[in-house]
């Protein structure tokens, strides 16, 4: 099975799917690639918060601003799982929960060692003079699609590569240095949290980083000065009212009754958010 | 094969998916994820409509604006296909198709019984604090999120057991009352037809509930007091012009040739719509 | 393997999908069903840029602004590959590259051979009028939705069967005549080139029908009458800086790093561009 994940919209990622296919027999499944573009914190997220529901897999992942500069590629092992990404922290998050206590493997992709992606023949005489090799025939990979000619083929090969045996693939070197990316943490102090905005879903509901112990026993709270009355659903507030609720990641969530909590909150992904706790009896 | 349809964007299907795959081999088919938020009618509408035309399946359904609150989760077998969604009406008028002339039975999911949905372990040390149970430590599933805790491991065990025991799984018992939906239906009074605006497609569409058979023999209509063309097709009428036709859903659709009939029409889901014969020979 | 192109948007590729498998195992994988509406020169290009990437499939394509006219549908047999979609030319550009040297051969289905779709049975009692034939009872086939009632069961027909004995189907003939497009090539006279935008991108990056050999050697163009720096990477110009690349199919792209080309130079599908060099020296 191999996981796909870009910020490529469409239909650039099934491009990248014709190459793995043309590799791999691997199933595919799709996470996102509507993810917020180039942003590499918002990804990561999604990614911690979504692989660790899935079975091993080799999870490809292309978010990638720094498409083309000297960047590495990288495969991660993680555990039973692979995820195969650009080396900007992307992966990181992720690969710390699907590992669990098993330690973090990385390696560097030779991308000169990859078999080229050579789409199918082009017919001489059509009039359509694109050049044959991607990327204006300036190397074997496009500077600006390496989701297509780097990221999947080196996907496919890792699929069908017992994990074990990642060490010996041509196409992978030990990875010397890697960059790394944490999610912010909140920190509570007596009985007030500080947190800040992770991201905010389709739906509008702010998800932050408070942990969502905070809101145990809790009926009212106040979110950057506004009192929220806490529910443990959506529904325990009338359609249109703010509550806070603990999110399906386990985090406090700034929510709407069928509305959208950051239009009402006036937040958006890195505000910060302060959580108070709120005059007992006057809720 | 396990279809999959929900008002839930991107990319919360995908936590469904890896439940789903972790537990079960299942082919996935998205019908939809970009369904009207928590409209529970125009969901209803839609599987209706498409769920008919797949080989028998297991299609789990999650358009819930009651999630969290005490509904049911329910399992509907409908001939050869079962359905598994809220107990909110969503899945019978898809129910009704897919049975035909046999008996539809209902179950309860008893949520304590599912094998609870848990993501990989997450590493100790790593500053990242979200609580290991989804939920907040409040309960086996998180209170926002039965899609991914509730019903994608529940259609994972319908989709794996034959479809004549499913009366024999522990985590069903037979349903004593269920929420039923019935799309509304125009009438048609003389020549007089008095509907509504079912739902209006991602075209533009104005698919109303008036039978298609109400154009026949006709060359024009008065639709809400204005004269429009009938046509076989789109292409009958100029680039930009409105024409009444029947749809692909045998519906009188109130449409404009490659543009959008909603906003010619000035009409919306839920808006009634008095269709007319047009005085002859002035067509 | 069969893969999907159309406009359609959601949900209705899922009725196409729900067809196919009801006649075939293939397995299905999404090109794009967000395709400009009815924007046949778009879907050509995505399709010739897309396809190449695939191994041997059929290639299923729905977009087709004379639905329900009398244009033909066919299926193109293009080396390895097969099409099958509306005879406007939406298959043209990419047969030509998926043939090669190979010919190219074109059969028109015979709608009337082809099994009708036939939904699951409805009951007759629910008070749900629809008619049981779509379309109205106006035929086999819907008039507006020949993607789920014509194309797709032909393509499950066409999958089906090895690709040698394609001229043996009954629901297919020999096409006499067929409608031919070519996207439009670029000039280049001396140091200018002049050509024209053939699609914008979900980013906004400006694809041109220029070859991307026109920038080789090139640190400086001016596009439109202004002075643009060339990258072989976004990232080689500061963010929301503009830049001229070779973009991944192998044309000059006018972009903004990490931001929309299209807004920052004015243009859209089918606009002229106008290359030239910079002056030497002061770029």
């Amino acid at each position: 099975m191999i996981t796909l994940t870009s910020d490529f919209g469409s239909p650039y990622p099934a491009a990248m799917k014709g190459v793995i296919l043309g590799r791999s027999d691997a199933q595919l499944v799709d996470i996102a690639h509507d993810l917020p573009r180039q942003d590499v914190r918002a990804a990561a997220f999604w990614l911690r918060e979504t692989l660790p529901y899935f079975p091993p897999a080799t999870h490809l992942v292309v978010v990638d601003p720094g498409v083309g500069t000297d960047r590495n590629a990288i495969v991660v092992r993680a555990g039973e799982h692979t995820l195969v990404g650009p080396d900007n922290g992307v992966l990181r998050p992720a690969a710390r929960r699907l590992a669990g206590d098993a330690p973090i493997e990385t390696y560097v992709i030779d991308e000169q060692r990859l078999d080229p992606v050579e789409p199918a023949t082009e017919a001489i005489d059509d009039g359509e003079s694109a050049p044959t090799v991607p990327g204006g025939g300036q190397g074997p990979a496009s500077n600006t699609f390496h989701g297509r000619d780097v990221f999947a083929p080196a996907a496919a090969t890792v699929h069908e590569t017992p994990i074990e045996e990642l060490a010996g693939l041509t196409v992978l070197r030990a990875a010397e240095h890697e960059v790394d990316l944490e999610l912010p943490t909140a920190t509570v102090e007596g009985e007030r949290a500080r947190g800040e905005v992770l991201v905010v879903d389709d739906f509008g509901n702010v998800i932050t980083n408070v942990p969502g112990s905070y809101l145990a026993d809790r009926e009212t709270i106040v979110a950057n000065g506004e009192r929220v009355p806490v529910g443990e659903t959506f529904a325990t507030v009338p359609i249109g009212d703010r509550v806070a609720t603990v999110g399906s990641h386990g985090y406090v969530e700034l929510d709407v009754n069928q509305g959208r909590g950051d239009d009402a909150f006036g937040l958006m992904a890195g505000d910060s958010v302060v959580l108070e706790p709120a005059e007992s009896g006057d809720s």
